[in-house]
This record gives structure tokens, C-alpha cells and sequence, in this order.
């Protein structure tokens, strides 16, 4: 049986991309349509819409924004013109977050393509436009794969604790690492969710539990540092959590605390799986030690809902994500199929499995 | 060199109890007179005082409070008749915070003296003010020779890491785990501290840093979720916590999140102390598996500074404390000494210590 989700993260729609408004949970669910390049620039880094796959698509349809506006705003120019004016819209698009390959992965997809002959710029608005929809569709296709594979291992009635949000809202509409829980929860609704508050932005509180409830997944809300309680009380059978870069060895970036929480699995024995398309893996880079920490606001830590937790004078580091060493994980559950260490071999295998499909 | 903390969490002053409202922060440092034993109750019920070893204080205080009230109140009656009515008030007061140990034991001092022979109300009145002074000045005393022995053990530029406020403000003015960390300030001020926000209440915010900042004493404040990432960087050299009871073998009941920590400081071999007077050493029960955990309010996970977090519907488990196992646990400073595994063994020559220091 497969599951249908209520929730539709980012689509392209009559000429803008409407997405689902991140930064008014858990008290609204609206719509924003973002009309222009540079209004999506500012929805990625404020993170109106985040999630690595979410940002991805979000980045595909900012391409075709600023290209939309360019036939408008640069005047009679040739095609070559426009094609050298939009792929420096498209870096600077690409450089709204650091950390998530898929957003400079989409980008990199739309600047091929831009790249290829065109007759004029109708025609290559058009291309952009089927791409940035084509990459949609595929976002949830291996979501569902995704699941599928995962759900493979989740145990009858098991409680799955997971970290951040890797859910439908942060990918078009299933989700990785919740795409597991809802293609297990499909077949099995004895099947329940831990949610890790996942401070300092709360997506754990704020969204994950907002999307389960919606999709009438049974959720339990706890702090960061309840994890290892609940574990040692055999209160939680596995760890799923999302990417936001996966290495070649299989060390993997992903929201910060993300590392604890598979310190405190291995600690307990406790399975711990990452689910992330092919997408997220960064061949070009071998080690974790490799992906670059974006640090942010230090106003995420001090103050939540506008008022401050802690004193004045004090030192603040945010580092918005932790890499958690491939030792530590138990499998990587892909839309080819969940890699095992060892991770170098198993992930050169997956692309290779991929470009079989393709070709 | 002795360190000299500005904090004096709680005081018996011209004849009323003043303490720090600990309500108010961080935004309020303000005095509050408490002049009543029912004031005094409400005071402890409402944590404007909290902190074990600071509830007691409050709790022989209170005892002073109804004293003097009821020699105004109760007219002209006898000593036995003015000690029947004062011994009722002290097990109401008792019973405002019913978890406490140090609350019913400090009480219980108070009531033992008012069992001895008085010659008149005011020869009582005056006994138990002396024993409630004696008793804060022995808090310090105990606290500051914690802070001696844990200094030998913490390396010079050490970065420390601690876990909710065992602190100045959780004791009458030095503090057990900070009260290492003060006293290895005072001989190398190059010494830092890295505080937990420590949800769901979030003391390490609201109150670690605000003692340590006042104390002029360099503080970073992090997220629960990210010590592994400052403990794989290099960047944490030890975490000392405090704890609420330590069973015969040494596992350790302390603030929710702790247990997370310590699997943590394990996973990059980094020590991790309990500081703790002998009075928190519950030699009755043999394992931390005996020790009863507070399950506490829903609210305090779901709602931060009155707003709501998350999603309706979702299930909350809030347990107040984790019990961390003694192998996680690289030693227990207390006034005697640090304390070293095997426990069994170190708890009970502590005590023999202690008894042949009291003989």
C-alpha cells in the first residue's frame, strides 16, 4: 500500500514557485508565491522553504525566475548575452546556503542545460521550466523508493526516533527520512515517531511534529537531551535521520545534534540509518572533514520567540550542522537501495547502478 | 587563591530571609525579602529559590519565619504550647517541594532543636535563627572545599563543559560544579566555560550564564544537541555537572540531558565529573535504577516563554532527570575528596571519612 501524503512542500504554478511558508509553524500553514529571483534567494536563506531537497527544487525554480525576469528587464539582447547574464544569477543563487549540496547540485542541473544550444529565449525559459517540473516529480519518485527500501528494515510496531526535519517539508512532498516512516506507517500503523525538539530552530517541535499529525502519524515530542534516556529504557528501536551532504567514505553532514544522537544509537546498539538520495552524496569530497559548516545567527540560540534565554557577555557559537562518521552508521537508505559499509565501495556501486538506469 | 563569587543566592538578613528572585531571569537580578513562613512556602512552590542545597536554607529560614510570627501571633501561651504549634508549620512547610531531600533534612535539623529543652520562646527563637545561619555558612564552606579538590583535577586554559546550574544560585553563594570551575578560576583565569542551555527549562541559559558572566568568568552558551560536535573539534577537556541523588555504586541521577552528555564525553575519551556534597550520596538504595524520576509538567516541553512549539496532538513525556551509570564516570568530587571507581568501595570509605572528621 503506498502512502499519500497531505502535504505539497514547493510547486511550480502558473509561472511562480508556491511554497509552503516554513517560518510560521506551528502556528500557520500558508502559501507564499515567490514572483522573482531574488525573492527566492531571500526565501532559501531565511529559510522560508529549507530541507536539503526542498532547497534544491527551490533553487531550480529560481533559475527560471530570474530568467523570466531577464526577457523582461535586460532589454533586446542576444541569446548569448542572456545565457552569460543568468548563469551569474544562477552562483549567486547557489551561494544562499553552504552546507546542502542539492541546492548547488539543482543549480548545476539548470546551468547545463542553459549551457546547450537554444534558438532563442522562449525556448530556453521553456526547457528550464520542464526541468525545474521534471526535477519535482523525480524528487518524489525517489522519496517513495526511498521509503520503499527503508521500510524493508523497520521492525513491526517499531518507535523510530528522528533528528531535524527530513520530512515531505523538507523535500516536494514525502520525504526521506519520514518517507520511511510514512512507506513503514502504510503498511504498519502500529508504527510510531520520536521527534527531537532539534534546537536551536526547533524544526523537530515545529515541523516535524506539524507534518505527522497532519498525516495522522502517531508523534512524540522530546528534548535533545532525552534521546539517550529513552533508548536505554528500550524505548526506541531505530534512528532515521536525513543528509545534507554525505561524503564518498559515508561520513555525513546533517543538522546540528544529528552526531549525539548516533553516538547515544551506538552506545545502546540501537540501529542508525541515514536516508538521502543519491543527490546528497558529494563524490568529489572523501572525508566529512571536507564539508563546509555553515555557522549562523547566534540570535538562534539566544533568544526564541523573540525574547532572550540567557544573559548578556556571553560567547555564542552556532554551527548549523555536525558531521557524524560513517562508523557510526548503520546503512544509507537511497533510492538504488540501502548502502553498507563499506561505504566507499558501496556508494561508487549505487552511482554505477544509477547510471545503468539511465543509460 | 580563594575565589571570591558576587552571587549570594540566599541570606538571613535583619531578621527576614533574602533572596535572589530566580523567576525573573535573565531578564531581573532582584532581591526579594521573604518576611512570612507562608511567604517562605509559596516561595520554594514557586521556585523564585530552587536548587537543592538552597532550598534547604530557605526551608530552615522558613522555620525562623513562622517562629517569630507566632511569638506576635499566638499570644501568651507556654513554650510546650508556642513548640506543638511551631512543629506543625514545619511539615507544611516541608511539603512544598516534596521531592527535596535537603528541604525535609534542613527542616528536620530545625525540628530536632526544637524538640531539645528552651527556657522561654525567645531563647528558641534565637537557637533556630543560629542554626540556620550556622547551616548556610556550612553550605559555603562544603561547597568551596568541592571547588578545591575538583581544581586539582582540571587542566590549566581547561574549556569545561556542565549541564544544567549546580551552581552558585543552586546552593546559598559558591556552587558544586561551578564551584570547581570558580575555584579554578581564581588560580588561572584562562579556565572557560561551555553551559548547556538544558532544555526543557532551560537553566544553563537563563541561570549558568547568567552566574558566570556576573562572576566575570568567560561563558559560551550551546544547544543541548551540539557538545559531540565541540568534543570532536578539540574543544571541550572536561564536563563537570552536579547531581540531585547518587545512589551506593555511584550511578548518578542528575538533570534531564546529563546521561546524553556523558555518553558523549565517553565516545571522545574526555572526563566527566559529578561534584556533589557526601548529603546527596543516597547509600539506602544500591543502583540508579531505584532512583525515582520526576515526571514533570507537559508544558515545559511544548510552550517556551508562552508560546507553543509545536503541533496539537502530539504526545509529550517530560522525565526531569536521567540516571547516568557509574562507568561513565571518571570520578565524584565531593568535600572529602574525589571520589574514584570502584564506588562501592570509595563511597563508604568517604562516609568512615567524614564520620571520623565529625567524632
Amino acid at each position: 500500500m503506498e502512502f499519500e501524503s497531505k502535504i505539497r512542500t514547493i510547486q511550480w504554478v502558473n509561472n511562480v514557485s508556491r511554497m509552503v511558508d516554513q517560518t510560521k509553524f506551528p502556528e500557520e500553514y500558508i502559501y507564499v508565491d515567490i514572483k522573482t529571483g531574488d525573492e527566492m534567494y531571500d526565501a532559501i536563506k531565511t529559510m522560508i522553504v529549507r530541507g536539503a531537497p526542498a532547497i534544491g527544487i527551490a533553487g531550480a525554480h529560481g533559475v527560471v525566475l530570474y530568467a523570466q525576469e531577464g526577457k523582461e528587464k535586460w532589454g533586446n539582447i542576444s541569446v548569448e548575452e542572456f545565457k552569460t547574464k543568468l548563469l551569474e544569477k544562477c552562483d549567486y543563487l547557489a551561494s544562499s546556503r553552504p552546507t546542502a549540496v542539492n541546492l548547488m547540485w539543482a543549480v548545476e542541473q539548470q546551468k547545463k542545460l542553459i549551457k546547450e544550444t537554444h534558438s532563442d529565449i522562449n525556448t530556453l525559459i521553456e526547457d528550464l521550466t520542464k526541468q525545474a517540473i521534471r526535477m519535482e516529480n523525480e524528487d518524489i519518485e525517489i522519496n517513495k523508493a526511498i521509503g520503499r527500501y527503508g521500510a524493508e528494515v523497520v521492525p513491526k510496531g517499531a518507535t523510530i526516533l528522528t533528528h531535524c526535519n527530513a520530512g515531505a517539508l523538507a523535500t516536494v512532498g514525502y520525504g526521506t527520512a519520514l518517507g520511511v516512516v510514512r512507506s513503514a506507517f502504510a503498511n504498519d500503523n502500529t508504527i510510531q515517531v520520536f521527534a527531537d525538539e532539534t534546537r536551536p530552530r526547533q524544526q523537530g517541535a515545529r515541523i516535524t511534529t506539524l507534518e505527522l499529525t497532519m498525516d495522522g502519524i502517531p508523534t512524540t515530542l522530546i528534548t535533545d537531551g532525552m534521546c539517550s534516556y529513552f533508548m536505554s529504557k528500550g524505548m526506541i528501536d531505530m534512528v532515521v535521520v536525513g543528509a545534507d551532504r554525505i561524503a564518498a567514505n559515508g561520513d555525513t553532514a546533517n543538522k546540528i545534534g544529528t552526531y549525539t544522537v548516533a553516538i547515544a544509537a551506538k552506545y545502546h546498539n540501537i540501529p542508525f540509518y541515514i536516508a538521502a538520495p543519491l543527490s546528497t552524496i558529494d563524490t568529489s569530497i572523501q572525508t566529512g572533514a571536507e564539508i563546509p559548516i555553515e555557522e549562523r545567527d547566534h540570535k538562534e540560540v539566544t533568544h526564541i520567540n523573540g525574547k532572550t534565554i540567557c544573559a548578556e557577555g556571553v560567547n555564542i557559537i552556532n554551527p548549523g550542522f555536525d558531521v557524524t562518521p560513517h562508523e557510526l552508521i548503520s546503512g544509507i537508505i537511497t533510492e538504488v537501495g540501502i548502502l553498507r559499509p563499506d561505504y566507499n565501495k558501496s556508494i561508487k556501486e549505487a552511482f554505477e547502478k544509477q547510471n545503468a538506469v539511465l543509460v
